[in-house]
């Protein structure tokens, strides 16, 4: 017996997230080893990070739909490195706000990329709000989905397990590493998006620095770790919901 | 790469229980699992319950020695059904106080069994002391196990995952299911086990009752769950450790 | 002295809920309780649950006005059986969408029927987010409704008691019984209100177990527990204001 | 069907205290209440807080037995005004340890006294390690005592509700009131037991100025509070297990 | 090297409340302290608390305009007692309803004062839904004014620490002091302030006493506290962002 | 009037930790700052850490004592590089056993040390429970040693913030940053003490890149830091005890 997913189809993984760079920093390890299986990933990005997250092009006197428009270019250049397909919403950020309408778009997507896993925002982030309002969207969207009353195109989904990825300052979220995911394998195509991420060249290093953080703790968690090499770089992802599985491992 | 064993030898399950019919309620199911892959599966039980969780024989004017052998009786008959081995450590309960020495025969076992996936009690039970001392020297065995420095025989392991199995009422210790094990194909095997406590009949009903009502939260949670059957059984646990794996699922 | 209702008229308890099944699953034994004891219960529901909560009627083809009118006429003959008294606001469900007018509407209600408890949903559902919607605006108007200066009809009213009824998924919303209500007396009452809900047939038995567990909680939490029945039935809930009384109990 | 106590015999309050005034300041209104009713209450003061509560007679060059002899001289002329029997153990404080032996002893009393209720420290006190090593003891000693085969005198008890009274710093001790106690009616005995703790007069007032503040939130919390007098003085206490009732009020 | 604040300008702070007596009873103390010391201080007060807080005034049968004008007038004495400058939003109460527009303006005021501190309402109230409301858009203008992305007048500011004030209910809020701020030196000054607000004398001596009691607690964690008067006033408030200082004291 | 200690003497910090490596690694800024303020430090050091942070010398076959001499030795010069002084009580580490004569030794150091400020473990890490051990004596010597009742040597003492350092795996031990130090102007120094520590080799690197990382953090939540260098160097503390402060900042 299988859990989490039918065996036919290849596996599905959808990333949410509230500005452009989000699922390369936070996501691209999860990205580039689901790709590198050949699994299919779509990002849906709510807005370029236009006003919150582009702080160098302003500065630079660039103009707002210019900066969109690097922020895209960036993005997709990024998304490509890892093997996924990126999908803009453009709804606008600082403030991105909730509404029906983001909501019921994103219950189109659900619908069609039937995702076997969900990544996106924790719930809390006092230093964005964008990110909670992303996430927030992203976990309605994910239950409406599933309702065969709710009027949107496409068949209704399953219940795919989400994942929360690490925000910038995890311990002022709640946020907790419950799940460490070993991307060592796929490290190299990870620092390569995250250097497509031009006008973000200080966070380079920092999310360098925090893979191997967390591929320390990885280690230090995983039983007899034979066969983990001297360097191993990881990602840190919370669980809203149970996991469902067939083995205690 | 492997993550949580290595491949060679048969995987080995450790589970630490306080009493003697813990590990039939709460992880009968884990264990016959295990056992039906040809695992190697390991209980160590600090007492047999004989106090505080034997009112009926008590009621009926039993002895002490008579109750524990009656306890060990019937838990070791429970094992043989489920696949596994039971050392016992009459260790004394209600109360059962941790002591150094307890501590230091627990990490004996764990460098003598060298498990892969630890089961024990949560850290919390307003019900029962016992449960609480019993996960306590469990938790700090298992730290102690993996130090070259600590004096004790074998050799040192690695940091296995830990499982808290689901207590008797699980709001009031604050356990939430962080995981959901699918046991429907051992389903049979566990009321067999559950069968050979005499003494708690009333619970045998209440505890597939339980199963149910898991299984039916398994099945909200699981994505597009093709495959489940339409009756199916789990157990619930949490992980005071975050998760190691190679892929989000 | 006496706390929490004044003597003279009888006591009046309001129910407000989601959609038109929740009031029987989650407090269909405090209903009938207080109805058996000649209290005048009022249940405000905001929904049919018609698109959330009707998948049985839509996979039969059913159309969206069909269903709202099966949904109202299951509601209205279990609130019947239970005793009380059940008012639609028809919101549209899935999602419910929290508004200023609802919330007014509420208002209304509570100045109308001046209850002396309130039993609503829990602010916390991963699972459906109607729940917390509902929850969210009955307990907005609870406060709105105690202000002399909120312009609507009726008189302004105390602070009465709120008990947040048992969700679904109870570990997965913070739920944690801090109210244990004995349902015993009034069971089958509660039974047969289930069965008026024909489409959710499956859930009959789920509950009926829930309760028998919840009983079980209950005897090992009540004092020497003379005169309780071999088997009790209990309902749980949570408290999120304080508990005032004149005896410690 | 009553709940939480047999009607037969008059009820029984058991109070377990760190040092001889707690009960005063903490808990003297609801044994006044208790009292005041005809119902037995009594007071298991583990020490005479002669270490760690007794700074002025320390500062006055008194003796360590001298001031033993004072601490349980104001203690006993408390206990007498409020109308409870106070028994010693004289365990030695800061630090109070927490030993199997007290426990015992405390098992002893909950069987000879036999409580309906049962009032203590919460778990909790950065500011002072005995209020919970008595808490915990408290607790242990309550649940052994339910059990048939713990070896000691009296017949076994049922689970009696557990009430945490307030500390000096709630905020710090993770103290939410989750009930106020009303102690109007017995308001003046409580403030006649306080001044009988002629060594602490600086906290008379203090303690005279919470109730006050209790009884406000009281009143804020109470339903139509009709007859209610202006001013209501209150306690606050906490529940570390689920009401058990039969009405929802 | 300083912290932060830049030395050159006077200091600022801004308060930002839901109603107008709010900045008085609960951070009259920090208010009259900064202007004491010169600094600059400005409230804006979302509300006037014309239907929420001024029972008194509906009771005797007053209009809701000449309610305003009146809380407006005695807000605007008590400010001027502290030496602080208060703004009116008007944006109406019981609801007070967050909406990008009120944001925005807070926005407007933040560049305008550029603040070294922010004082603000905790993030939970059940009892008062307009606190909440007014803090959620407090700390969404201060993220927001930050970046230079975001199309508001004046230039864009650096990260305030923002400090919650205590709630009238502080343990229903989860608010723990983390901050005791000694305020003998102004106490008068808030004492006179309080008195401006004639509508609400009931709540003097309640606060006067608060202020005691959390003076109290400042002087138990106050290292070797030389110095420190004999009576001690206080004011407490919480952290929601970590403390930045060249100093561990 | 000042907080927090006298103006006579030189401030002194007390850090108790439980191996001879943690006050560098952990706490090493916050020495080397208030040595360099001619302030006074003392390290109160259970253990050598012989057993459970010495793999590598157990590794290369080295015996007890003399793992405790190099370990013993390492931790001298590392504090002689801060400018601190070191006491070793050599208590035994892994594990290491809380007694109450710990604690009695404790208190006398609390007294013979006066400080102003105390630094040591958080209470939780589910990897180490040596940490915690020592965390909980520090606290509870440091209640102890405030009380004129409690028979040691010594003037008693004020009551002293305390702060926790960080972790190994903050998130783990429940830990969040509550107060960021800049410890840019001793980093060399820090850095120096690190590299006494030769054992631990592996680990300068990663102290470093986490000094950054809280140094980034403290910039976003410094006001307008201005005079911040563009490094920044960072330690993270949390404050289980209110601040006391004269100014909101």
């Amino acid at each position: 017996m299988t859990h989490g997913h039918a065996p036919a189809t290849p596996r599905s993984t959808l990333v949410i997230t509230a500005h452009a760079g989000d699922f390369v920093w936070r996501a691209g390890g999860a990205i580039a080893l689901a790709a590198s299986r050949g699994e299919k990933v779509t990002i849906a990005c709510l807005t370029y990070g236009e006003r919150g997250e582009s702080a160098k092009a302003w500065r630079e006197g660039k103009k707002l739909e210019e900066i969109k428009a690097i922020r895209r270019q960036e993005a997709e250049k990024a998304a490509d490195t890892l093997g996924a397909e990126v999908v803009f919403f453009d709804a606008g950020d600082y403030p991105l706000l909730p509404t029906p309408e983001l909501t019921d778009r994103l219950v189109a997507v659900y619908r069609a990329t039937r995702p076997d896993a969900v990544l996106t925002h924790p719930l809390e982030d006092p230093y964005n709000g964008d990110h909670p309002a992303a996430a927030r969207m992203a976990l309605d969207a994910r239950v409406l989905a599933q309702a065969i009353g709710y009027p949107a195109d496409g068949e209704i989904i399953g219940a795919p397990p989400v994942f929360f990825f690490e925000p910038h300052q995890p311990e002022m979220c709640g946020f907790t590493p419950e799940v460490l995911l070993d991307i060592t394998d796929v490290w190299e195509t990870k620092r390569k998006a995250m250097e497509c991420l031009a006008a973000q060249r200080h966070l380079w290093d920092y999310y360098t620095d925090l893979a191997v953080r967390r591929g320390v703790q990885l280690k230090r968690n995983a039983g007899p770790n034979l066969g983990l090499p001297h360097r191993t770089y990881a990602e840190a992802y919370m669980r809203p919901y149970p996991q469902v599985t067939g083995e205690l491992a």
